[in-house]
């Protein structure tokens, strides 16, 4: 007997785990949530069949979305991370001896629930004295913060159902009002090859936020395409000069840091905040399932 | 009704791509060759079930197994492609101004008649009078020439079957003899993400015929894992250092090329040659199959 989980990335790609056993499925009050255990990249959760993340490959989105902006930034010590359920994130916030709290604003509690449960090497950070969990909408938590971060991340699900609001110029405005006067803010941007669009938005919104928007990539085998971008929007600090990384890390090194930025010819046209153009270097855009963070 | 493809990339992996038609499906003398029309990425030669190229990502493919040892070459004139009977690296090397002849050494005249009918804005250069196009076995051929190339591109198939002979130290000490005093070695050597065995085998293996030698990445959605590894191995130049590029691109970039060299820490391990404690980051080491160049 062969068991197999299938995430239909568009409606022409799908990628397909060889599965030992499914560890747990519920609708939540705002998606399906599965964690399964696959054989090729171990545990996985996924939220409405999109894969969010694997114990495989987990590093590399979460030092990626988190690393980046905070050695950017000349001495990070208050970070938020949107969505991020999972705890990934904070838990690479939390090996910066600077950080003195690390929030964590995620509207959906069995995200949390069922991400302590299954993956505790992603999840353990979420005990940490110094991260404080909230279960809430992101988009209202940035409302009221005002000058209080040093670092926002946003960690969200695909731009459909409660995460599209994660990915208009207000949200952005709002994130720069509620960093400091030197603030750093990173987020998912999807792939380059299958949501060129999207990017090529997000790049002029976030552009409007921020004097200083690029954009990264890094290689996630769990992800649609394998390639995946993120934003960074700074209000002062370069991101081609971070600081020195004295942490251990599996995927981030100071030279990849810079290495990262450095596009595909076909990215950079995307990265012009502005230029609205883009077109999927695959099919056309059809953004996969899942929820807000 | 749905027709799909899949590539069982691992035994526990699969990669499926929805399909308009199959246009060819044959048992050559060497392999199983298949061309397919698919939806999200056009039209994809397949060697025993393996994809080879596609239609919408082999410019990412092609540019970095030519440009990256092109520019690394102060004045590339003859140039030396063994396999990639599709005729995308001969498309590439042909961009390049110096170059004055451009010899492809493929195993399987078949692969190059299927190209040439059914894939030709990739095989297209193979009807320029500076390409001269062998059917013979590459590894034969590099022995037999001594000091005839600028530049050997090693474009093959996974190391099983035919193309296992193109993984070896004896195969890498006879490209290494056939190039001139200042010759460039570029190769394809597989996923970091899944092969990390044969990259830090092979890392060693080029390592003992090349005095320079250096591990870079592309982001190929079609190829298993999407991140793929390509190996240079440099008598003289200094692959950090490459001439301007004045070509048009997609996905190469001058800029982009050094990038490529700035490797997550997890690969690093594997590019340090001679080190071979690779271990995958997925499941155990599989390759794909697919036959000789």
């Amino acid at each position: 007997m062969e068991l197999w989980c299938t995430e239909k990335q568009t409606e022409n790609l799908s990628l397909s785990f060889r599965l030992k056993e499914t560890l747990r499925r519920e609708k939540t009050a705002y998606q399906d949530l599965a964690v399964v255990d696959t054989l090729p990249y171990g545990r996985m959760l996924l939220l409405d069949g999109c894969v969010m993340t694997s114990e495989a490959d987990e590093f590399v989105y979460h030092e990626m979305i988190t690393h980046v902006p905070l050695f950017t930034h000349p001495c990070p010590r208050r970070a938020l991370v949107i969505g991020g359920g999972d705890g990934g994130a904070i838990r690479e916030i939390l090996k910066h001896p600077s950080v003195e709290e690390a929030v964590l604003v995620e509207i959906d509690a069995r995200v949390i629930e069922a991400s302590k449960q299954f993956l505790p090497a992603i999840s353990s950070a979420l005990a940490d004295p110094r991260c404080r969990v909230v279960v809430e909408d992101g988009i209202k938590h940035v409302k009221t913060a005002r000058g209080r971060y040093d670092v926002i991340i946003s960690d969200s699900t695909d731009p459909i159902g409660p995460a599209v609001g994660l990915f208009t110029e207000e949200f952005y405005r709002n994130v720069r009002e509620a960093l400091t006067e030197d603030g750093v803010f990173a987020a998912q941007t999807e792939s380059p090859f299958l949501h060129a669009r999207l990017i090529a938005d997000v790049q002029r919104r976030i552009g409007a936020a921020f004097p200083i928007t690029r954009l990264y990539l890094a290689a996630i085998p769990t992800y649609p395409s394998g390639l995946w971008s993120f934003t960074l929007g700074s209000k002062r600090h370069d991101p081609l000069q971070p600081r020195p990384c004295e942490l251990e890390t599996r995927y981030y090194t100071s030279a990849l840091h810079r290495g990262a930025f450095q596009l595909p010819r076909f990215v950079e046209a995307l990265a012009v905040a502005g230029e609205a153009n883009g077109r999927p270097v695959g099919e056309a855009e059809a953004p996969r399932g899942g929820s807000g963070g």
